[in-house]
């Protein structure tokens, strides 16, 4: 599993950089981040879009895409990550959206998570839905969602820039 | 000592919602918040404004605030807090700034911090430095960071709607 600390040191080798752009987790992904000593080499900012309006105002969400998709979206989470990259002008950017719980949002599930990873080779999308929801209670979907968030963080900070 | 839970319930029973922008806690006020359920009513989102072009660029801080004050600076914990209170159309905002550790920055020691809470009525903010700097290492200054957040928001709140 990776740790935020393997996360920042796989940025900092390669001189990359990293924005967030995060809904369920509220601000956890980058708070995380931000615990490593040494963090701020790496890590630009983040952006908590919590309500929908935020995820246009300050994600750079598309009116379009959140009309069609929803804010539980796969085609949301890309929106997210690459909005908040542009934004802030990062190497990389993570972006988390979906329902922590206890109560089920737009027809969706607790544990129906989309996490998404952009980089200048693309945006990779990683769904939770269904049967293979994130189990647990809120606490618990928002920790798994974290760590998620995490592994594909270290994924694309190795594929952006090989060592 | 004022909790996450009891300030998303000073909030919603007050009808107000929330913004957060933050440089030194990293997103942990926003995620605390966030992690009690329901909270979706009341907080509306946020900025992590880690580097200083973020503070400019996502938290609305005019580039002469910085230029004159600097990023630990009791002006630009009232500037964030405003900026991201315009931006995010919510009723309170609370900002964070200062050097978690474990070196100082920009002469500032570790535990230096600014929080500031805006509302209708005005701008408040609390300085820790000199002598008053919070203890601790990187850890005990954000968390603490946070409990006098939480604690102004909720006198925030309070003052912004008594029940």
């Amino acid at each position: 599993m990776a740790s935020a600390e393997g996360v920042v040191e796989a940025l900092r080798e390669r001189g990359l950089t990293v924005a967030t752009a995060e809904s369920l987790t509220g601000g956890l992904v980058c708070a995380r981040l931000t615990a490593v000593p040494g963090a701020s080499v790496v890590v630009v900012g983040g952006v908590v879009a919590y309500a929908n309006e935020a995820k246009e105002r300050i994600a750079g969400v598309d009116h379009a895409v959140l009309a069609e998709h929803g804010p539980v979206a796969a085609e949301t989470a890309a929106a997210m990550a690459q909005g908040v990259r542009e934004l802030l002008g990062a190497g990389i950017s993570l972006a988390t959206t979906g329902v922590a719980g206890p109560t089920e949002q737009d027809g969706h599930p607790p544990g129906t998570v989309h996490v998404a990873a952009a980089a200048p080779d693309g945006t990779d999308v990683r769904s939770f839905t269904g049967g293979e929801c994130l189990r647990g209670d809120r606490a618990a979907v928002r920790e798994r969602t974290v760590s998620v968030a995490l592994e594909m963080l270290l994924s694309a900070a190795l594929r952006a820039s090989p060592k």
